[in-house]
């Protein structure tokens, strides 16, 4: 950020903290930062409350996303008995479980990666958790899961990983599957790319 | 926010609050929550404590520009005896006057109006700010500023606004000017509008 004379501190601290997070750029968040001192203090309090309470939110032991309880090791769909443990799905990101959640059509656990790199190497924390995932396979599922669905955007990125994790968990697995491709709701053929629509032709029903 | 199934309520709440924020989308908001959640709990609090600050600026009583110091009413740039008090820059946004002081170009004075609204007529805010102004020019500069300067971004919004201000005020200043127009540094004349290349002729030097 430039050194604008008549900044107040408060407001530059501010600004450099909302630009160190994704998406947010330095004017952004220079404006940003400009607005939130007009708003009124009870509000400023209330948002950085919620800032620490997110900051205080757990990690699961088993499939890694946040849950609130902070008596539990694991987060509420892990300890659900009403799910299959022995079907486990590779996410990159906390908003696409709540995506699949959504759809109400899957009712396995998950495996959550966190932010895949662009170097195409898993990283140490990736790794540490699909370590986890294997010790869980070999001690409580006799080695052996039903399914791995590994549901990666079907990207350039995605389809790397989704190799890597593949060669990792084929022997652990009963099957190791990826999301299916096809035409998306509303697409239309004439605009579709060749991968697509050729999946789409693979997929018929 | 659509109400997803396992989404902790701290996150939720986190990040609707940004999503009220200008410029942030509730998708980004979402995200940018969740990744919030994984910093170090103390960048969460130096953070917060960030918001109560700026909540705890003070807006000048001349310019309504805000300041740090809780001792003083005005603000440094009216407070300093160096600068022109007789000529007043009408400013809509805090990062203009930012814009504005960084070309040490200009050493009067501002008034820092706030957002335009889009019904193209002054709110309440707009209007105090106005009449406060009105009566210093009256009290303090025997009822003639030397210049207004209005310095409004040259677009529909900002021409209209600086006729309501030049009706305004054209009693109570020797001129009431604004930011000249031209082709910006680095501008193609090819490309340029008629607007400003007409501008430009006109301002030729």
């Amino acid at each position: 950020m430039p050194t604008y004379p008549h900044l107040p501190e408060s407001i530059r601290s501010l600004s450099e903290a909302l630009s160190s997070l994704p998406s947010l750029g330095p004017r952004q968040s220079l404006r940003l930062a400009f607005y939130l001192s007009q708003r009124d203090p009870e509000n400023l309090k209330r948002l950085s409350q919620d800032l620490i309470n997110v900051g205080e939110l757990k990690t699961c032991g088993q499939c890694f996303f946040i849950h609130e309880d902070k008596n539990q090791v694991l987060c509420p769909i892990c300890r659900d008995p009403g799910r299959n443990n022995k079907q486990i799905a590779f996410i990159e990101k906390e908003t696409e479980l709540l995506a699949l959640e959504q759809t109400a059509q899957y009712r396995g656990r998950y495996l959550l990666l966190g932010p895949l790199e662009k170097n195409g190497l898993l990283n140490d924390l990736q790794r540490s958790r699909m370590q986890t995932l294997k010790k869980f396979i070999v001690q409580e599922l006799g080695s052996s899961a039903d399914e791995i669905l590994i549901a990666l955007s079907p990207t350039r990125y995605g389809d790397h990983y989704a190799d890597i994790i593949k060669k990792e968990f084929s022997t652990l697995a009963k099957r190791v599957t990826r999301l299916g491709r096809g035409l998306p709701r509303g697409g239309e053929i004439e605009f579709a790319d060749d991968e697509t629509l050729g999946a789409s032709l693979e997929g018929r029903n």
